[in-house]
Protein backbone atom coordinates (compact mmCIF):
# COMPACT_ATOMS: atom_id res chain seq x y z
CA UNK A 1 0.00 0.00 0.00
CA UNK A 2 3.08 2.44 0.66
CA UNK A 3 4.47 1.38 -2.56
CA UNK A 4 1.80 3.06 -4.02
CA UNK A 5 2.06 6.38 -2.46
CA UNK A 6 5.34 6.28 -2.74
CA UNK A 7 5.17 5.56 -6.37
CA UNK A 8 2.78 8.56 -6.64
CA UNK A 9 5.57 10.52 -5.07
CA UNK A 10 8.16 8.95 -6.91
CA UNK A 11 6.39 10.02 -10.21
CA UNK A 12 5.99 13.69 -9.08
CA UNK A 13 7.97 16.35 -9.59
CA UNK A 14 10.95 17.45 -9.71
CA UNK A 15 12.59 16.03 -13.36
CA UNK A 16 15.95 15.42 -13.74
CA UNK A 17 16.73 17.40 -16.72
CA UNK A 18 19.07 16.43 -18.86
CA UNK A 19 21.63 18.44 -19.15
CA UNK A 20 22.26 18.66 -15.35
CA UNK A 21 24.03 17.06 -12.44
CA UNK A 22 22.40 15.92 -9.03
CA UNK A 23 24.56 15.98 -6.35
CA UNK A 24 23.14 13.41 -3.86
CA UNK A 25 23.83 12.12 -0.47
CA UNK A 26 22.98 8.66 0.06
CA UNK A 27 22.94 8.27 3.74
CA UNK A 28 25.17 6.81 6.31
CA UNK A 29 25.69 3.27 4.34
CA UNK A 30 21.94 0.95 4.56
CA UNK A 31 19.71 1.63 1.93
CA UNK A 32 16.69 2.40 4.54
CA UNK A 33 18.54 5.79 4.72
CA UNK A 34 18.23 7.14 1.47
CA UNK A 35 15.45 9.55 0.98
CA UNK A 36 12.89 9.75 -1.38
CA UNK A 37 14.25 11.89 -3.30
CA UNK A 38 17.40 10.43 -3.35
CA UNK A 39 15.42 7.63 -4.83
CA UNK A 40 13.92 9.90 -7.53
CA UNK A 41 17.38 10.61 -8.37
CA UNK A 42 18.86 7.36 -8.94
CA UNK A 43 14.68 6.44 -10.84
CA UNK A 44 15.85 9.15 -13.32
CA UNK A 45 19.52 9.09 -13.96
CA UNK A 46 21.54 8.51 -17.18
CA UNK A 47 24.97 7.72 -16.00
CA UNK A 48 25.65 7.98 -12.03
CA UNK A 49 28.98 8.85 -10.24
CA UNK A 50 29.45 7.11 -7.18
CA UNK A 51 31.71 6.96 -4.02
CA UNK A 52 33.57 3.60 -2.68
CA UNK A 53 31.55 3.22 0.14
CA UNK A 54 27.49 2.77 -1.64
CA UNK A 55 26.16 -0.15 -1.17
CA UNK A 56 25.51 -2.63 -3.79
CA UNK A 57 21.67 -2.68 -2.70
CA UNK A 58 21.58 0.98 -3.30
CA UNK A 59 23.56 1.30 -6.76
CA UNK A 60 20.75 -1.46 -7.93
CA UNK A 61 17.56 0.87 -7.41
CA UNK A 62 19.30 2.61 -10.46
CA UNK A 63 17.82 1.95 -13.51
CA UNK A 64 18.98 -0.94 -15.13
CA UNK A 65 20.21 1.24 -18.98
CA UNK A 66 22.26 3.12 -15.95
CA UNK A 67 25.91 3.54 -16.42
CA UNK A 68 27.78 3.19 -12.93
CA UNK A 69 30.90 4.62 -12.47
CA UNK A 70 33.11 4.20 -9.81
CA UNK A 71 34.67 7.00 -8.80
CA UNK A 72 35.93 6.53 -5.43
CA UNK A 73 40.05 6.11 -4.43
CA UNK A 74 41.72 3.60 -5.76
CA UNK A 75 43.79 1.63 -4.08
CA UNK A 76 47.44 3.24 -3.48
CA UNK A 77 45.71 6.85 -4.52
CA UNK A 78 46.36 9.39 -1.87
CA UNK A 79 43.03 11.12 -3.03
CA UNK A 80 41.03 10.99 -6.61
CA UNK A 81 41.62 12.88 -9.03
CA UNK A 82 38.90 15.57 -8.67
CA UNK A 83 39.56 17.51 -11.65
CA UNK A 84 39.00 14.77 -13.99
CA UNK A 85 36.32 13.48 -12.49
CA UNK A 86 34.55 16.90 -12.90
CA UNK A 87 35.86 17.29 -16.17
CA UNK A 88 33.70 13.86 -16.96
CA UNK A 89 30.84 15.12 -14.73
CA UNK A 90 30.65 18.17 -17.49
CA UNK A 91 31.27 16.58 -20.43
CA UNK A 92 28.40 13.91 -19.48
CA UNK A 93 25.93 16.62 -18.82
CA UNK A 94 26.92 18.69 -22.16
CA UNK A 95 26.26 15.44 -24.07
CA UNK A 96 22.58 15.76 -22.25
CA UNK A 97 22.66 13.15 -19.22
CA UNK A 98 21.37 13.40 -16.71
CA UNK A 99 24.21 12.80 -14.21
CA UNK A 100 23.90 11.81 -10.50
CA UNK A 101 26.69 12.38 -8.30
CA UNK A 102 26.32 9.93 -5.47
CA UNK A 103 28.28 10.60 -2.32
CA UNK A 104 28.01 8.24 1.44
CA UNK A 105 26.07 10.84 3.77
CA UNK A 106 25.28 14.21 3.14
CA UNK A 107 27.31 15.42 0.39
CA UNK A 108 27.93 18.82 1.78
CA UNK A 109 29.98 17.79 4.42
CA UNK A 110 33.84 16.92 4.45
CA UNK A 111 32.61 15.40 0.90
CA UNK A 112 34.17 17.92 -1.03
CA UNK A 113 30.77 18.45 -2.98
CA UNK A 114 31.23 22.03 -2.80
CA UNK A 115 34.44 21.69 -4.90
CA UNK A 116 32.77 19.41 -7.63
CA UNK A 117 29.66 22.33 -7.66
CA UNK A 118 32.43 24.66 -7.95
CA UNK A 119 33.49 23.37 -10.93
CA UNK A 120 30.02 22.63 -12.50
CA UNK A 121 29.34 26.40 -12.12
CA UNK A 122 31.86 27.57 -13.39
CA UNK A 123 31.29 25.12 -16.80
CA UNK A 124 27.64 26.33 -16.44
CA UNK A 125 26.10 23.41 -16.33
CA UNK A 126 22.88 23.72 -13.47
CA UNK A 127 23.21 21.62 -10.88
CA UNK A 128 20.96 20.74 -7.98
CA UNK A 129 21.97 19.23 -4.24
CA UNK A 130 20.05 16.78 -2.61
CA UNK A 131 20.83 16.77 1.34
CA UNK A 132 21.10 13.11 2.64
CA UNK A 133 21.75 11.84 6.46
CA UNK A 134 24.81 12.66 7.42
CA UNK A 135 27.61 9.89 8.62
CA UNK A 136 28.21 11.93 11.95
CA UNK A 137 24.73 12.31 13.22
CA UNK A 138 23.53 8.32 12.15
CA UNK A 139 26.61 7.19 14.20
CA UNK A 140 25.32 8.73 17.19
CA UNK A 141 22.20 7.64 17.00
CA UNK A 142 23.13 4.07 16.23
CA UNK A 143 25.65 4.10 19.10
CA UNK A 144 22.45 5.80 21.45
CA UNK A 145 23.95 9.41 22.14
CA UNK A 146 22.22 12.22 21.39
CA UNK A 147 23.68 14.72 19.28
CA UNK A 148 22.16 16.84 22.06
CA UNK A 149 20.98 16.68 25.60
CA UNK A 150 19.61 19.24 27.71
CA UNK A 151 22.09 20.09 31.00
CA UNK A 152 25.10 18.43 28.85
CA UNK A 153 25.36 20.66 25.52
CA UNK A 154 24.07 23.37 23.59
CA UNK A 155 26.32 22.86 20.83
CA UNK A 156 27.86 20.18 18.63
CA UNK A 157 31.65 19.91 16.65
CA UNK A 158 31.52 18.23 13.26
CA UNK A 159 35.23 18.35 12.25
CA UNK A 160 37.27 16.30 10.13
CA UNK A 161 40.05 14.79 11.07
CA UNK A 162 41.59 14.58 7.73
CA UNK A 163 44.67 16.55 6.86
CA UNK A 164 46.08 16.75 3.36
CA UNK A 165 49.43 18.54 4.94
CA UNK A 166 50.70 19.86 8.61
CA UNK A 167 49.30 23.33 7.61
CA UNK A 168 46.32 22.12 7.09
CA UNK A 169 46.13 20.92 10.47
CA UNK A 170 42.79 21.97 12.66
CA UNK A 171 42.93 24.31 15.69
CA UNK A 172 42.90 21.65 17.98
CA UNK A 173 43.25 23.55 21.43
CA UNK A 174 40.46 25.90 20.25
CA UNK A 175 38.09 23.15 20.00
CA UNK A 176 39.17 21.09 23.37
CA UNK A 177 38.29 24.49 25.21
CA UNK A 178 34.94 24.78 24.02
CA UNK A 179 33.54 22.75 26.22
CA UNK A 180 31.15 20.95 23.58
CA UNK A 181 31.56 17.24 21.64
CA UNK A 182 33.17 16.99 19.07
CA UNK A 183 32.14 14.47 15.95
CA UNK A 184 35.12 13.64 14.05
CA UNK A 185 34.93 11.89 10.20
CA UNK A 186 37.91 10.47 8.92
CA UNK A 187 39.91 10.96 12.28
CA UNK A 188 40.79 6.90 13.26
CA UNK A 189 43.94 7.04 11.32
CA UNK A 190 45.22 9.87 12.91
CA UNK A 191 43.43 9.56 16.08
CA UNK A 192 46.49 9.31 18.41
CA UNK A 193 47.67 12.41 17.25
CA UNK A 194 44.24 14.48 17.72
CA UNK A 195 43.67 12.56 21.18
CA UNK A 196 47.48 14.27 21.85
CA UNK A 197 46.84 17.31 20.81
CA UNK A 198 43.19 17.88 22.45
CA UNK A 199 44.60 16.40 26.18
CA UNK A 200 47.18 19.41 25.56
CA UNK A 201 45.00 21.69 24.96
CA UNK A 202 43.22 21.04 27.79
CA UNK A 203 40.39 18.32 27.45
CA UNK A 204 40.78 15.99 30.36
CA UNK A 205 42.40 12.26 29.43
CA UNK A 206 38.98 11.01 30.67
CA UNK A 207 37.48 12.51 28.70
CA UNK A 208 34.53 9.77 27.45
CA UNK A 209 35.40 8.71 23.79
CA UNK A 210 33.55 6.30 21.11
CA UNK A 211 34.36 5.33 17.98
CA UNK A 212 31.86 4.01 15.69
CA UNK A 213 32.76 1.95 12.69
CA UNK A 214 30.23 1.68 9.48
CA UNK A 215 27.77 2.64 11.40
CA UNK A 216 24.35 1.29 9.87
CA UNK A 217 26.10 -1.33 8.15
CA UNK A 218 26.42 -5.28 8.62
CA UNK A 219 29.85 -4.99 9.94
CA UNK A 220 28.90 -2.06 12.50
CA UNK A 221 31.02 -1.65 15.33
CA UNK A 222 31.09 0.05 18.39
CA UNK A 223 34.64 1.19 20.85
CA UNK A 224 33.80 3.08 23.84
CA UNK A 225 36.81 4.04 25.40
CA UNK A 226 38.16 7.90 27.10
CA UNK A 227 40.46 10.20 25.31
CA UNK A 228 43.33 8.87 27.32
CA UNK A 229 43.01 5.45 26.68
CA UNK A 230 42.20 5.38 23.37
CA UNK A 231 45.10 4.36 21.63
CA UNK A 232 45.63 1.09 24.07
CA UNK A 233 41.72 0.33 23.82
CA UNK A 234 42.38 0.06 20.33
CA UNK A 235 44.79 -2.62 20.38
CA UNK A 236 42.48 -5.27 22.27
CA UNK A 237 39.67 -3.74 20.12
CA UNK A 238 40.65 -3.35 16.84
CA UNK A 239 38.18 -1.51 14.49
CA UNK A 240 38.42 -0.40 11.45
CA UNK A 241 37.91 2.81 9.29
CA UNK A 242 35.39 3.87 7.82
CA UNK A 243 34.28 5.37 11.51
CA UNK A 244 32.90 8.55 13.08
CA UNK A 245 34.89 9.73 16.22
CA UNK A 246 32.56 10.82 19.39
CA UNK A 247 34.64 13.07 22.24
CA UNK A 248 32.67 14.40 25.14
CA UNK A 249 31.01 13.44 28.81
CA UNK A 250 27.80 13.28 25.83
CA UNK A 251 29.04 10.03 25.46
CA UNK A 252 28.44 8.70 29.08
CA UNK A 253 24.29 8.84 28.06
CA UNK A 254 24.74 5.54 25.93
CA UNK A 255 25.54 3.51 28.72
CA UNK A 256 23.12 5.39 30.70
CA UNK A 257 20.21 4.37 28.21
CA UNK A 258 21.32 1.12 27.45
CA UNK A 259 21.93 0.32 30.99
CA UNK A 260 18.03 0.73 31.87
CA UNK A 261 16.43 0.00 28.70
CA UNK A 262 16.80 -2.69 25.89
CA UNK A 263 17.52 0.00 22.65
CA UNK A 264 17.96 -1.28 18.94
CA UNK A 265 18.75 1.58 17.80
CA UNK A 266 21.14 0.44 14.86
CA UNK A 267 20.42 -0.42 11.02
CA UNK A 268 16.85 -1.49 9.89
CA UNK A 269 18.30 -3.44 7.32
CA UNK B 1 9.75 -0.29 -11.31
CA UNK B 2 11.34 1.61 -8.47
CA UNK B 3 8.35 0.76 -6.53
CA UNK B 4 8.31 -3.16 -6.79
CA UNK B 5 12.50 -2.85 -5.80
CA UNK B 6 11.05 -0.34 -3.15
CA UNK B 7 8.30 -2.30 -2.01
CA UNK B 8 10.63 -5.84 -1.27
CA UNK B 9 12.57 -3.28 0.87
CA UNK B 10 9.46 -2.01 2.85
CA UNK B 11 8.60 -5.52 3.42
CA UNK B 12 11.92 -6.44 4.89
CA UNK B 13 12.78 -6.36 7.79
CA UNK B 14 12.55 -4.47 10.92
CA UNK B 15 9.32 -5.22 12.15
CA UNK B 16 8.13 -2.66 14.31
CA UNK B 17 7.36 -4.53 17.28
CA UNK B 18 4.20 -3.87 19.53
CA UNK B 19 5.05 -2.27 22.55
CA UNK B 20 8.07 -0.42 21.09
CA UNK B 21 9.09 3.10 20.69
CA UNK B 22 10.67 4.65 17.21
CA UNK B 23 11.83 7.92 17.27
CA UNK B 24 11.92 8.60 14.02
CA UNK B 25 13.50 12.12 11.88
CA UNK B 26 11.40 13.40 9.75
CA UNK B 27 14.00 15.75 8.04
CA UNK B 28 14.03 19.21 7.20
CA UNK B 29 10.09 19.47 5.73
CA UNK B 30 9.31 18.33 2.57
CA UNK B 31 8.03 15.39 2.20
CA UNK B 32 10.99 14.45 -0.17
CA UNK B 33 13.96 14.14 2.34
CA UNK B 34 11.57 11.21 4.49
CA UNK B 35 13.99 8.27 4.10
CA UNK B 36 12.83 4.95 3.26
CA UNK B 37 13.13 3.90 7.26
CA UNK B 38 11.17 6.62 8.33
CA UNK B 39 8.58 5.50 5.58
CA UNK B 40 8.82 1.75 6.71
CA UNK B 41 7.71 3.54 10.67
CA UNK B 42 5.19 5.28 8.97
CA UNK B 43 3.58 1.84 7.54
CA UNK B 44 3.70 -0.11 10.48
CA UNK B 45 2.78 2.86 13.73
CA UNK B 46 -0.60 2.40 15.62
CA UNK B 47 -0.29 6.05 17.39
CA UNK B 48 2.16 8.50 15.57
CA UNK B 49 2.72 11.62 18.08
CA UNK B 50 4.24 14.12 15.80
CA UNK B 51 5.68 17.79 16.13
CA UNK B 52 4.26 21.18 14.56
CA UNK B 53 6.21 21.30 11.84
CA UNK B 54 5.27 17.60 10.63
CA UNK B 55 3.69 18.30 7.01
CA UNK B 56 0.22 16.77 6.27
CA UNK B 57 1.29 14.92 3.42
CA UNK B 58 3.82 13.23 5.79
CA UNK B 59 0.95 12.11 8.15
CA UNK B 60 -0.74 11.10 5.12
CA UNK B 61 1.33 8.28 4.11
CA UNK B 62 0.50 7.09 7.60
CA UNK B 63 -1.83 3.59 7.68
CA UNK B 64 -5.36 5.12 7.51
CA UNK B 65 -6.44 3.22 10.92
CA UNK B 66 -3.34 5.15 13.14
CA UNK B 67 -3.66 7.42 15.52
CA UNK B 68 -2.42 10.79 14.59
CA UNK B 69 -1.54 13.02 18.05
CA UNK B 70 -0.20 16.60 17.93
CA UNK B 71 2.64 16.73 20.58
CA UNK B 72 4.13 20.46 19.39
CA UNK B 73 3.62 23.23 21.24
CA UNK B 74 0.28 24.71 21.80
CA UNK B 75 -0.18 28.89 21.11
CA UNK B 76 0.90 30.06 24.51
CA UNK B 77 2.80 27.66 25.52
CA UNK B 78 6.36 28.15 26.36
CA UNK B 79 7.43 24.59 26.04
CA UNK B 80 5.20 21.30 25.98
CA UNK B 81 4.78 19.10 28.89
CA UNK B 82 7.44 16.67 27.89
CA UNK B 83 6.70 14.60 31.07
CA UNK B 84 2.93 13.85 30.01
CA UNK B 85 3.91 13.71 26.73
CA UNK B 86 6.50 10.83 27.68
CA UNK B 87 3.86 9.25 30.13
CA UNK B 88 1.62 9.13 27.17
CA UNK B 89 3.85 7.14 25.01
CA UNK B 90 5.09 4.71 28.01
CA UNK B 91 1.37 3.75 28.63
CA UNK B 92 0.55 3.46 24.85
CA UNK B 93 3.70 1.17 24.37
CA UNK B 94 2.69 -0.62 27.74
CA UNK B 95 -0.84 -1.17 25.90
CA UNK B 96 0.99 -3.47 22.92
CA UNK B 97 0.77 -0.60 20.80
CA UNK B 98 3.32 0.88 18.48
CA UNK B 99 4.14 3.97 18.77
CA UNK B 100 6.04 6.21 16.56
CA UNK B 101 7.42 9.86 17.68
CA UNK B 102 7.77 11.74 14.81
CA UNK B 103 10.37 14.81 14.67
CA UNK B 104 11.43 16.86 12.36
CA UNK B 105 15.14 17.10 11.20
CA UNK B 106 16.94 14.68 12.77
CA UNK B 107 15.38 13.38 16.24
CA UNK B 108 18.65 13.68 18.26
CA UNK B 109 19.85 17.04 17.57
CA UNK B 110 18.30 20.01 19.39
CA UNK B 111 15.03 18.30 19.56
CA UNK B 112 14.95 17.24 23.17
CA UNK B 113 14.85 13.18 21.73
CA UNK B 114 17.12 12.12 24.27
CA UNK B 115 15.25 13.30 27.37
CA UNK B 116 12.43 11.47 25.49
CA UNK B 117 14.43 8.23 24.86
CA UNK B 118 15.70 8.73 29.02
CA UNK B 119 12.12 8.31 30.08
CA UNK B 120 11.37 5.45 27.97
CA UNK B 121 14.32 3.96 29.23
CA UNK B 122 13.59 4.59 32.77
CA UNK B 123 9.92 2.73 32.15
CA UNK B 124 11.70 0.14 30.35
CA UNK B 125 10.02 0.25 26.89
CA UNK B 126 12.75 -0.63 23.93
CA UNK B 127 13.17 2.00 21.74
CA UNK B 128 14.84 2.87 18.32
CA UNK B 129 16.42 5.54 16.62
CA UNK B 130 15.92 6.68 12.99
CA UNK B 131 18.37 9.28 11.94
CA UNK B 132 16.86 12.08 9.52
CA UNK B 133 18.26 14.53 7.82
CA UNK B 134 18.70 17.33 10.08
CA UNK B 135 17.42 21.05 8.98
CA UNK B 136 21.05 22.65 9.58
CA UNK B 137 22.56 20.92 7.08
CA UNK B 138 19.40 20.54 5.08
CA UNK B 139 18.70 24.35 5.08
CA UNK B 140 22.94 25.11 3.87
CA UNK B 141 22.05 22.83 0.90
CA UNK B 142 18.76 24.92 -0.41
CA UNK B 143 20.60 28.27 -0.12
CA UNK B 144 23.48 27.08 -1.86
CA UNK B 145 26.20 27.02 0.82
CA UNK B 146 28.88 24.31 1.83
CA UNK B 147 28.50 23.32 4.98
CA UNK B 148 32.65 22.39 4.12
CA UNK B 149 34.88 23.97 1.84
CA UNK B 150 38.57 23.02 1.37
CA UNK B 151 40.79 26.27 2.05
CA UNK B 152 37.37 27.55 4.03
CA UNK B 153 36.79 25.49 6.82
CA UNK B 154 37.44 22.44 8.87
CA UNK B 155 35.09 22.29 11.28
CA UNK B 156 31.33 22.97 11.51
CA UNK B 157 29.35 24.54 14.70
CA UNK B 158 25.78 23.02 14.90
CA UNK B 159 24.34 25.05 18.31
CA UNK B 160 21.13 26.18 19.41
CA UNK B 161 20.08 30.02 19.83
CA UNK B 162 17.01 29.01 22.19
CA UNK B 163 17.84 29.84 26.15
CA UNK B 164 15.16 28.51 28.82
CA UNK B 165 17.11 31.34 30.72
CA UNK B 166 20.15 33.33 31.07
CA UNK B 167 21.65 30.97 33.07
CA UNK B 168 21.38 28.80 30.27
CA UNK B 169 23.17 30.76 27.86
CA UNK B 170 25.76 29.79 24.81
CA UNK B 171 29.54 30.73 25.40
CA UNK B 172 28.71 32.75 22.15
CA UNK B 173 32.70 34.50 22.64
CA UNK B 174 34.03 30.89 22.36
CA UNK B 175 32.67 30.02 19.28
CA UNK B 176 32.88 33.44 18.21
CA UNK B 177 36.98 32.82 18.16
CA UNK B 178 36.79 29.21 16.84
CA UNK B 179 36.89 30.75 13.52
CA UNK B 180 34.67 27.96 11.91
CA UNK B 181 31.23 28.57 10.67
CA UNK B 182 28.01 28.61 13.03
CA UNK B 183 24.55 26.86 12.04
CA UNK B 184 22.17 27.94 14.20
CA UNK B 185 18.86 26.57 15.44
CA UNK B 186 16.15 28.19 17.16
CA UNK B 187 18.04 31.52 16.86
CA UNK B 188 15.69 33.87 15.10
CA UNK B 189 14.49 35.70 17.94
CA UNK B 190 17.37 36.50 19.72
CA UNK B 191 19.68 36.60 16.97
CA UNK B 192 19.75 40.61 17.83
CA UNK B 193 21.43 39.56 21.16
CA UNK B 194 23.53 36.44 19.94
CA UNK B 195 24.89 38.74 17.04
CA UNK B 196 25.66 41.72 19.36
CA UNK B 197 27.38 38.69 21.55
CA UNK B 198 29.67 37.37 18.95
CA UNK B 199 30.56 40.82 17.62
CA UNK B 200 32.11 41.27 21.47
CA UNK B 201 33.36 38.41 21.15
CA UNK B 202 35.91 39.34 18.17
CA UNK B 203 33.51 37.80 15.36
CA UNK B 204 33.86 40.99 12.39
CA UNK B 205 30.57 43.21 12.08
CA UNK B 206 31.13 42.28 8.30
CA UNK B 207 31.12 38.18 8.91
CA UNK B 208 29.11 36.94 6.20
CA UNK B 209 25.62 35.90 7.91
CA UNK B 210 22.17 33.85 5.95
CA UNK B 211 18.82 33.43 7.48
CA UNK B 212 17.15 30.10 5.36
CA UNK B 213 13.53 29.83 6.98
CA UNK B 214 11.19 27.01 6.18
CA UNK B 215 14.20 25.33 3.97
CA UNK B 216 12.61 22.88 2.01
CA UNK B 217 8.79 24.20 2.26
CA UNK B 218 7.10 25.79 -0.48
CA UNK B 219 7.56 29.49 1.95
CA UNK B 220 11.35 28.85 1.78
CA UNK B 221 12.91 32.01 2.16
CA UNK B 222 16.38 32.93 2.24
CA UNK B 223 18.15 36.19 3.44
CA UNK B 224 22.14 37.01 2.93
CA UNK B 225 23.16 39.71 5.44
CA UNK B 226 26.18 40.28 7.84
CA UNK B 227 26.78 40.23 11.38
CA UNK B 228 26.32 43.83 11.71
CA UNK B 229 23.59 44.27 9.85
CA UNK B 230 20.81 41.83 10.29
CA UNK B 231 19.12 43.22 12.26
CA UNK B 232 18.78 46.31 10.07
CA UNK B 233 18.00 43.91 7.07
CA UNK B 234 15.50 42.17 8.71
CA UNK B 235 13.31 45.10 8.93
CA UNK B 236 13.59 45.69 4.55
CA UNK B 237 13.11 42.08 4.64
CA UNK B 238 11.02 40.22 7.03
CA UNK B 239 11.83 36.56 7.89
CA UNK B 240 10.08 34.17 10.06
CA UNK B 241 10.60 30.99 12.07
CA UNK B 242 11.44 28.55 11.52
CA UNK B 243 14.46 29.28 10.73
CA UNK B 244 18.15 28.34 10.15
CA UNK B 245 21.25 30.99 10.31
CA UNK B 246 24.57 30.62 8.97
CA UNK B 247 27.50 32.38 10.46
CA UNK B 248 30.61 32.86 8.64
CA UNK B 249 32.65 33.26 5.32
CA UNK B 250 31.25 30.25 3.95
CA UNK B 251 28.15 32.28 2.99
CA UNK B 252 29.83 33.92 0.37
CA UNK B 253 30.29 30.38 -1.10
CA UNK B 254 26.56 30.91 -2.01
CA UNK B 255 26.71 33.91 -4.47
CA UNK B 256 30.15 31.99 -5.90
CA UNK B 257 28.18 29.40 -6.63
CA UNK B 258 24.67 31.27 -8.01
CA UNK B 259 26.77 33.70 -9.98
CA UNK B 260 28.49 32.10 -12.56
CA UNK B 261 25.88 28.99 -13.05
CA UNK B 262 22.25 28.44 -12.30
CA UNK B 263 21.03 25.87 -9.38
CA UNK B 264 18.23 24.96 -8.14
CA UNK B 265 19.35 23.56 -4.76
CA UNK B 266 15.94 24.15 -3.08
CA UNK B 267 12.81 21.37 -2.74
CA UNK B 268 12.52 18.86 -4.77
CA UNK B 269 8.55 18.68 -4.22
Amino acid sequence: MIGEKLESMLDGSPVFEPGTVWLVGAGPGDPGYLTVNALRALQQADTILHDALIDDRILELARPEAAKIYSGKRAGEHSIDRDALCARMVDLARSGQRVLRLKGGDPMIFGRGGEEILKLAEAGIPFRIVPGVTAGLAAMAVATIPATQRDVNRAVVLATGHAASDADETDWAALAGLGQPLVLYMALRRLDRIAGELIAGGMGRETPLAVISSATRSDEDILVSTLGTVSEDRKRHPIEPPAVVVIGEIVTMRERLLRIAPAFAGALA
